[in-house]
């Protein structure tokens, strides 16, 4: 398998670093370049990141030198990576996507866009079949795929096996997120620690609509027709460092299910991904634990790297059908890891070229 | 107004520090006698207790001699409060009705018994006229009367307004539990700090139960017939100290009711302690807060004392009606504290009276 | 007693938020004027401030207009309290002494300055005197005291007893220092949490500078002449709210002290504050705890409101001669609250007059 | 090479599971048998164990069958590790020694033993000779190696540079140390959320004493004469998850040394297990950091998964002459992984064998 040489932009902020340390070991994408601010533009690596991973900056990165967030920077890429916040992300992923450079971004600028895919490889690949209908370039070389929101990967992925097997009506999710979602400074500790907050700006919004898209119907003119589910959740933010954890009532469309048929339809569910060896890929994509203390932000949201999604405790929920619970790495499976997928998965269509 | 002498009963545990901390300048209730387990008995108060309230001990109960659990022990107090724990209170309680002495209790034991109150004060105060048809004593000098959940004060007295103004049909509550509720030692740090358990063990199953005795209504042999409401819940522990926080999520019986109605009802209810100056009350039960981001446990779980309760974000929650955030002190209003209100209304109703 | 006007400046801030809270029910002072930087002033209190205490902002401050921080735009106050940052302070507060308005600082700004007192009152009440060589004001009407760094207050506190009793040669101290000293939004919660930070910036200087002139002799010609202490200080930052706990060894001038000597200074040691009745000042300032686990931030740094330091485990130490654990609140007794008890002081010694 | 079957003394427990962690994978030796006590023994591991680490139970340990802590119980292993409580492992491990098992422990009961080895395999490994002398087995074939205490291996190996350069002539530490440290329950959560406890009882002796023997000169009659060092130390705990932090200050024996050369002397540092090639050795054994920020317990506790001890602000500390901050793992570096090193230092030395 060939390789190919990927630019990060944004690439010295949190969401950036995570691709970073990604990436440092990807077999199929090299770091060529790395992007960011003007501010830091010329510096190295390591003079612009206030690092705040756990695991140092990997040398092969450390020394590079950071570019400006321009095509023109980064001609010598086969695509990028964006992780920059959505004050710039709009115009500069545009700007890459017309020179003819995809762009597989994190950030939440298009994710509305009726042929921008809203991507969860193991929920809807076949999403990927909208970018054909791009125009940002005029030979379609240049094209921007996104990942949803950090809470709505775990909501779709944990609730798939349930949509394939049953159907679902309605959910009602209440979040319990980290503090690194709200990247870096982010929350100040004197607002977290010991405390729950019950509102997180905008995040809530998202919640409501990205799974509609995301489980919507694909149409012949490369749109999505929206799915009819009825959600409503609510954003809570804990002093937790990484993982969402979910708490989520579903009512089913197929009526008298059993316990055990709810939770064998998490054995039962076959993962589009499968066969594919995707490098990011988790080999069980969503995996429901026995034991009822599980899962757990601390024990589990590095499970399989972080690209697992692990459910617990699906039981009857009375009227409102059933109840789960579920918890996702918001900043790697919800994010970067996320974008990485995404990208293997474009690769593996032959959706991304070698640029010459 | 006359001092009403007191004993607590498992007064060296979590729950019974909060009753002496409570009732140590009470302007109704004097510390007459503290109980604890045979290990205990016989040393001071200081000795067997390990204190773990902010606080320090009381002067007055410092050196008071701890008695062991028993009537015979406690014959000099007007009636007892208890704070024991589950595996010992369901005797011992008994005991102390059946000698005649009443029992505002905090244990579980009693609640779901037909004739015993299970009380909020300001959501079914008439309940108290349940003790009429208690047998424990033969001339109904001894009797038993219990408050709920930590969880299930704080969602009762939440949804009241909306109950009393439009019926509520179903509620879904997730609960974000602080680790006071376990008592102490409880949960062991390893567990929780930086984590979030999805699993009390019988919480839900006690939230799940006890509003539908609370909002019951009482009938003429003395029992209660359940409220019929359809409730589910998921509790998860979080790194929190005191205040248990609620995502709630309410259909209500009224169609059609808009957010500024549903909001406007917290302000319009009329709370039935109102006018009997009650020592611990609070002077507003229930309070909506304006501000998103608010209710929180550290800024809140304070307010009047720990006894009121803090609701914020009355919002639209699409087909599932209405949404809001509700917090609760758990060991205060949601024990100790609920149970010295429950006193106060017995005594202002003269349910309880001076034993000679 | 007639009550003085007081101005704060820098009302907004979180050292300010302390400060209005602390005189909102005060005996002595009433809140005349709130300042703050000019993008505030004009607003009410309530919308300029992004309060972050845990109790409510007192209703008579709460619509009160914010005002500049201009001498011209306080001339109705007594004097004026200062919790503004120090990139600020200094031609601030030095345009209020100018004017003839004494300006009782937390700020570091004039810490320094020869004729200015750095005041810790039960320590060093008599460097008040340093005032009358102050030349901001022609009358001397106008003048600056300042209190020392949240750190050095209980350190000079906790050793003031051993030192009266057997001299202090030298102390090395490890600071563990709450995140609220940072302010508000200070110390991000993705570096703080399940963690502790090695390093404050510039915060060793000023703990191994201030107590060298809390504890130097005053001179005639009003300055003061340094203590010849040897200090080491390290400061490192713990996921504590509130409360700096000091890790402390000292070496003694007088040789062959027992550790029941050394305990024993504690209960022996004469306040100098003790007789003067000042609203803010502990009854006890200097308190040794008995159980070796004690003291604790979460249980003792709310003692008698904040304002006593607390003691325990002072134990030998070897060749180092003895160890102790000292805790105090840095935002009250270490802040805001210290300036209080100065401006007290200065009152009780007529060294603060109304004007006009 | 060959590998060594081995088994686990008290493989339930928080140090038992993190051998069974760092052995799952280890190049020369092999799990044969898990012990635990007789409550546990006869069930499967994933039964007996409460399984805390964030990995999941290595699949070959799983479904081993737990034994009886008895040698004749683990006949078939080559030596030992041993987890084991203070309470029960004196006698257990004097028995395995006695029949002929090296036992390699991180218990403390035979850390004063004067033929027993207190091994910091960087620090001290000619101290193994102690073993020759020991006379548990009339063969010398059963010995016991000893590790010490969790502050010990990070205090003696950061000060190592220093002593290799110029000597120490006294050394006062405070250590912030972990909760996982207390093992499991441990610390309950109500004690350390959100606040620090001066005293973790009988670990300032440790820390005092056992240093004294690590630096200690071997004598000929293989007992270890104890070196001539000042040790103070205050131990003090903090809502760390893992990885201790220790404050200390030092004073050289050579006069004069500069900040530069004391530095220096971390970079020209020669590790006597250069060269050894044993597995589980740092590649780094003591690192010094230049950010002012580092170490910290959250970046670098993981470093060389654990192994390495960083240090940081190596710095000048006036009279007292030097003071840095140096970070280590608390149960692995000093506890499992540190007997794990030990282990291999023992087998590339000979003074391991196969059993037959």
């Amino acid at each position: 398998m060939r390789t190919y040489r990927v630019g990060v932009l944004g690439a010295t902020g949190a969401v950036g670093q995570k691709f970073i340390r990604l990436l440092s070991d990807h077999p199929w994408f090299t770091i060529q370049a790395v992007g960011a601010s003007e501010r830091s533009a010329g510096k190295t690596y390591s003079e612009a990141a206030n690092w705040v991973e756990t695991s140092e900056i990997p040398s092969s990165i450390k020394d590079m030198v950071v570019r400006e967030c321009k095509p023109e920077a980064m001609n010598d890429v086969d695509f990028v990576f964006s992780g920059m916040d959505a004050g710039v992300a709009g115009d500069i992923e545009r700007s890459f996507a017309e020179a003819g450079i995809p762009v597989v971004t994190n950030a939440r600028n298009y994710r509305r866009e009726p042929h921008v895919p809203l991507l969860v490889p193991e929920v809807n690949p076949h999403h990927i079949e909208q970018i054909k209908k791009q125009t940002f370039h005029p030979e379609g070389k240049g094209f921007i795929v996104t990942n949803p929101n950090c809470v709505c990967v775990p909501l779709t992925l944990s609730m798939k096996p349930l949509i394939d097997a049953f159907g679902v009506e309605s959910v009602v999710v209440t979040s319990m997120q980290a503090v690194s979602g709200a990247g870096y400074p982010g929350v100040p500790s004197m607002d977290i620690m010991g405390n729950v907050i019950p509102y997180i700006g905008g995040e809530e919004e998202k919640i409501m609509w990205e799974p509609l898209k995301v489980l919507g119907e694909l149409k012949g003119d490369g749109t999505v027709a929206n799915a009819t589910l009825g959600i409503h959740a609510s954003a809570y933010r804990v002093p937790v460092m990484e993982g969402h954890l979910l708490s989520v009532v579903v009512k089913l469309k197929q009526q008298g299910i059993t316990e055990d048929q709810a939770q064998q339809a998490y054995a039962n569910w076959k993962n589009p991904l499968d066969g594919l060896e995707l490098p990011s890929a988790p080999k069980q994509a969503v995996r429901l634990m026995d034991d009822p203390r599980y899962p757990q932000p601390r024990l589990h949201v590095q499970n399989e790297g972080g690209m697992q999604v692990t459910v617990g405790r699906v039981r009857k929920a009375g009227l409102f059908d059933f109840a789960y619970t579920a918890l996702g790495h918001n900043t790697i499976r919800g994010a970067a890891g996320g974008a990485v997928l995404n990208a293997e998965l474009l690769v593996k269509k032959g959706m991304i070229q070698p640029r010459s």
